[in-house]
C-alpha cells in the first residue's frame, strides 16, 4: 500500500529515537553505534532540521547494509599531543567517534587554551552543529570541518575536487542561553536542493553549478551531470579547500575525490576526515569575553531584519518537544520497514 | 609641481624599504616599529600586491602623526597557557607585535600540536598572508583573522556591524616550494574598489552593498553612504561574524563598531584584535600529510582553468626583485614628502 505524497505524521521525539535505533539495529548497528546516531538524528528533529533528521536514516542504514560502514565499529581515542586528540572511527558512522572523543577534547582545550580533535575512518552524514554545540555549552568556542565525496569545482575549474565541505562555528552565550551556532556548506547549494529543483522542473540560480560542458547553467539536470560551485565565487572555493585540508589532511582520512573513487553507490555516507577545534576564552585572559559577545549580538539584533544564525532552530527547540516532529508518512514507513516493524 | 596621473616609477625593493622606513621614522616610528612595517610593505611589493604595499604607507604615517598609533610601541609577549600566546601591541602598528610573537607561537604549536596567538591594542593595515606564510614555511598549517572598522552588515541587516574582516589560510608544500596561502576579506568587495568605481563613474555589481535606505544598489556612491555586504550572502556573513569573535573577542581588542566609535578620522588603521592559529601536521601522526596535499593540488591543477590561490603572487615574486616595483609616481612623491626627502 503506497502512502500519498504529502501525507505527514507527527511522532514524539522518543518515537523518533526508538524508531531510528530499531532501523539501525536491524541494519547491523550495535547498541552504542545506533544510540549515538539516534542522538544526532533526534536532536535534528527536535530543532526542526528535516534535512538532517530521520531523512538521513535510510542513508545510514544503506551504508551499514552494504557493509561499507561497520555497525560494530569500536572507535579508539588517543591523545597524540597535549593539544591533539586523535580518533580512529574503525570504518563506522561518525556520531560514536565524535561523542567518544569529545570529553578528551574538552579537557585538552581547558588545559592548553586551544585543542583539536581529528577523526578518520568515519562516515559523517549529520549536520555539523550537533558536533560543536555541546562544546559551546561548556563555555568553549568551537569550529568543525568535514569533507565528503567530490561534488564541487575548485576556483576557475570545471571538475569536482572538493566535497560540499561544511564547516560550523559555535560561540557560548551568557546565563545558560543556547549557544550561537552556524553550520554551512562550502557549496552554493546542497546537492539535494538541485535534485528537488530537477524533480519539480524548476531552474536553479546562476552560480549554483556548471553543466557537463563546463559552462554555467540554470538547468538543474545539467548541474547534476556537471559540477557544483562554491558559494561566493573564489572566496567560497578558498573555504572549500581549507575544509578539505583541515578535515582530510590532518586526520589522514580520505580526500573527497578519494572517497568518490572508493564509493560503491550504496546511497549512504562515505568515510572521510573531520576536524574539531575548541578554544577556552578564559585561557586568553579576556574575562569580559561573554559580555562583549552579548554586546555584539545586541548590536546585530538592533538592526531590524538581522537575525542570529540558528534562531529558527532554537525557536523550533522550544516547540517541537511538546508538539512532536512532523514527518513525511512515506519516510516513516520506509524507516519502519528497515526496522522490520512496518 | 604635480605629477601626471598614470606616471609610474620603478624602485628596487631596497629603495621601497628604505623609503618606507624614512617616512615612518619622520612620522614618529622608532627603528623597531618602522622596520617591522617596512618588512610587510616590501614583501607586498615583492609579490606585486599594490593594494597592500607602498599604497598603505601614508595611512600608517597618518595614524602615527595623529597620535592614535604609538611610534615607539613596545609590545609584550606572554604565554598565558600552553597553547595561548598573548601579545599586547601597546597601541602601536601590527607588524611588530606579529613578528615578536611568532617565534613563541611556533614553539607552542610544536609542543602542543596546535596553538594560537591573540593580539590586541594593535593596528593592522597590511595583507594577512605575510602573517601566516612564515608559519607555513616552517611546516605549520596556519589561519589568521583580523577585524577592522564597521563597514559590513550582518545577514539580513542594513547597518554596519562587522569589519571587512579578512582571514587567511596557509598550507606548507613539498621540497621547499612556497606555501599555498590565501587571504580574503569577508566583504564582497574591498571599500577601496567601491571608491575607485565611484571615482571612475562605474556601477558596481549587485550584492556589493546597500544604499543608506537599506536597499540593494549598484551605485557606488550610494554604497559608500550605506553599507557593504558580505561575500556569498548569509554564508559570508557567518564568516564575518566568526572573524569578529575570534579576532576581537578572544584578544579583548576592539570590536569593529567600537573601533569605529573611537576613530578620529585620521585616515589610517584603527586598533582591533587579531588571532593566529598554527597547527603542526606531524603532531597528528599523518606522516603522509605533504604527499597527500601535493596530490590534492595536482588534482586541482589537472583541471584546465583552475589555479591555486596566490600563484600570481608567486610569479611576481620570481620577477619583481629583479625588475623592481613599478609604483605610481604620485604615491612615491607623497611618501618621500612624508619622509622629508621629496
Amino acid at each position: 500500500m503506497s502512502t500519498p505524497v504529502g501525507e505527514t505524521v507527527a511522532l514524539s521525539l522518543d518515537e523518533v529515537r526508538s524508531m531510528t535505533i530499531a532501523a539501525l539495529n536491524a541494519s547491523g548497528a550495535d547498541r552504542a553505534n545506533a544510540e549515538a546516531v539516534a542522538d544526532v538524528v533526534t536532536r535534528a528533529e527536535r530543532d526542526g532540521c528535516a534535512s538532517h533528521g530521520v531523512f538521513r536514516v535510510p542513508g545510514y542504514c544503506k551504508a551499514l547494509i552494504a557493509g561499507d560502514s561497520k555497525g560494530d565499529a569500536k572507535p579508539t581515542v588517543e591523545r597524540r599531543a597535549p593539544g591533539v586528540v586523535f580518533v580512529d572511527g574503525d570504518r563506522g558512522l561518525a556520531p560514536l567517534p565524535m561523542a567518544l572523543g569529545r570529553p578528551m577534547l574538552v579537557q585538552a582545550a581547558r588545559e592548553n587554551g586551544i585543542a583539536s580533535m581529528a577523526i578518520r575512518n568515519s562516515a559523517h552524514f549529520a549536520a555539523l552543529w550537533p558536533d560543536v554545540e555541546p562544546l559551546a555549552q561548556q563555555g568553549l568556542l568551537a569550529m568543525s570541518y568535514v569533507n565528503s565525496r567530490a561534488f564541487v569545482a575548485p576556483a576557475g575549474g570545471t571538475k569536482a575536487v572538493y566535497g560540499t565541505n561544511p564547516m560550523s562555528f559555535a560561540c557560548p552565550r551568557r546565563d545558560g542561553k543556547a549557544p550561537m551556532v552556524w553550520d554551512q556548506a562550502s557549496s552554493a547549494a546542497a546537492r539535494g536542493e538541485i535534485m528537488i529543483a530537477a524533480r519539480d522542473g524548476h531552474s536553479v540560480p546562476e552560480g549554483f553549478g556548471l553543466g557537463p560542458d563546463g559552462q554555467p547553467t540554470t538547468d538543474p539536470n545539467q548541474v547534476l551531470e556537471g559540477v557544483l560551485l562554491a558559494f561566493g565565487g573564489y572566496k567560497g572555493a578558498g573555504i572549500a579547500m581549507m575544509v578539505e585540508i583541515l578535515a582530510a589532511g590532518l586526520s589522514g582520512g580520505e580526500l573527497s575525490y578519494e572517497a568518490d573513487e572508493q564509493y560503491t553507490g550504496h546511497g549512504g555516507p562515505t568515510h572521510n576526515g573531520h576536524l574539531v577545534i575548541a578554544m577556552d576564552p578564559s585561557a586568553f585572559g579576556a574575562d569580559t569575553f561573554i559580555d562583549r559577545i552579548e554586546s555584539l549580538f545586541e548590536r546585530i539584533l538592533d538592526d531590524e531584519g538581522a537575525r542570529l544564525p540558528g534562531d529558527r532552530r532554537l525557536a523550533n527547540r522550544a516547540r517541537i518537544p511538546k508538539e512532536g516532529a512532523v514527518l513525511p508518512a512515506k519516510l516513516v514507513a520506509e524507516v519502519r520497514a528497515l526496522a522490520g516493524t512496518a
